[in-house]
């Protein structure tokens, strides 16, 4: 006897295929499922097919967007791009709220192993915003990885012709972490971008 | 400027339904999903809905099913019938392979804390198929908890006039688990329910 019939043995399957889910954790969730009021699963799977369907990208920046332009694009200032990788990390600087210029996201980062190079990410889209004369500092978020880092540097070099000043995150020890408990890499990075107090 | 656009923030906060999904897993969650291709999304939304829709309890035993009787009820035989809490616990022991009777899901056990009595799960519905004189064992099978012991002995008491042989599957030390490991309830059980050799 199969140990779930076919709607749930389904459900299980289809939730296995999210981040990290194992066959467990994906029976647990369809439980949960099965249990919740019938308008609430169909909420659910409506939003499933809206955050498919309703998200586009911003045809300015690359960020996610319901509409043609997206809000942060909309309604900052221009003067200040700050270039990242994917949608989320626009997500994780708007949360921090520290930055109050708008985004450019590249769609990934310069990878020859993997066979990406600078046309198969949104460099081009970045040259021609930059060519409006507005601009007047670009910052590099990209992640402090060799492809982010690679990319962040052959950015830079080709902004630099247009007079802009081109910046990098810090990279350094994390706030809260102990000396002691900092990784080699962070605490590298930390000395060589020391500054003076 | 809000984190997340509707549609994103909407889904975030349906996966965090899920049990034990916070905001970040259900962030990586709906990134996922805003990745997978239309057609995928849009079969894991029927998956949702169907395991919500076209699954029944069986009118026999109470499991799921997606008809009106289950496959387990349909095809074995009935002289032995095994005792659970919930459907999901007929998943478990069908994936042990050792039962080859019937069930009974009792859908709860008796707490009179949270004022579930008797008559609040499915032991009416046992007796009856209990009273045909088909049955020669029933095998309790709840947890061994202070409600799920309870719940065993409330229905071996109710059963035993019926001339039925009532038995209680065996707790004690989990299988692969050092005695030096074992948790003191378990050890305690194992020593009570010992059994000459």
């Amino acid at each position: 006897m199969k140990a779930y019939i076919e709607p749930i043995g389904k459900l299980i399957n289809q939730f296995t295929k999210l981040p990290g889910v194992g066959t467990k954790t994906a029976q647990r969730y369809a439980y949960k499922i099965i249990n919740m009021p019938e308008d609430e699963v169909r909420a659910f799977a409506e939003s499933l097919i809206s955050a498919k369907t309703d998200v586009h990208y911003c045809k300015v920046c690359g960020n996610f967007t319901e509409g043609e332009v997206c809000d942060i694009c909309k309604n900052r200032k221009t003067d200040v791009i700050c270039v990242v990788k994917e949608p989320k990390d626009v997500s994780v600087m708007e949360k921090a709220g520290e930055f109050q210029g708008v985004y450019h996201v590249l769609h990934g980062t310069i990878n020859p192993i993997e066979g990406i190079g600078p046309n198969d990410i949104r460099i081009k889209e970045l040259l021609q915003r930059i060519s409006t004369g507005e601009v007047k500092e670009v910052i590099m978020a990209t992640n402090p990885d060799v492809e982010g880092e690679a990319t962040a540097m052959y950015i830079a070099k080709l902004i630099k012709p247009f007079g802009i000043k081109v910046t990098r995150i810090a990279h350094g020890i994390a706030v809260g972490t102990d000396i002691e408990y900092a990784d080699v890499g962070s605490l590298t990075r930390a000395l060589i971008d020391r500054r003076e107090i």
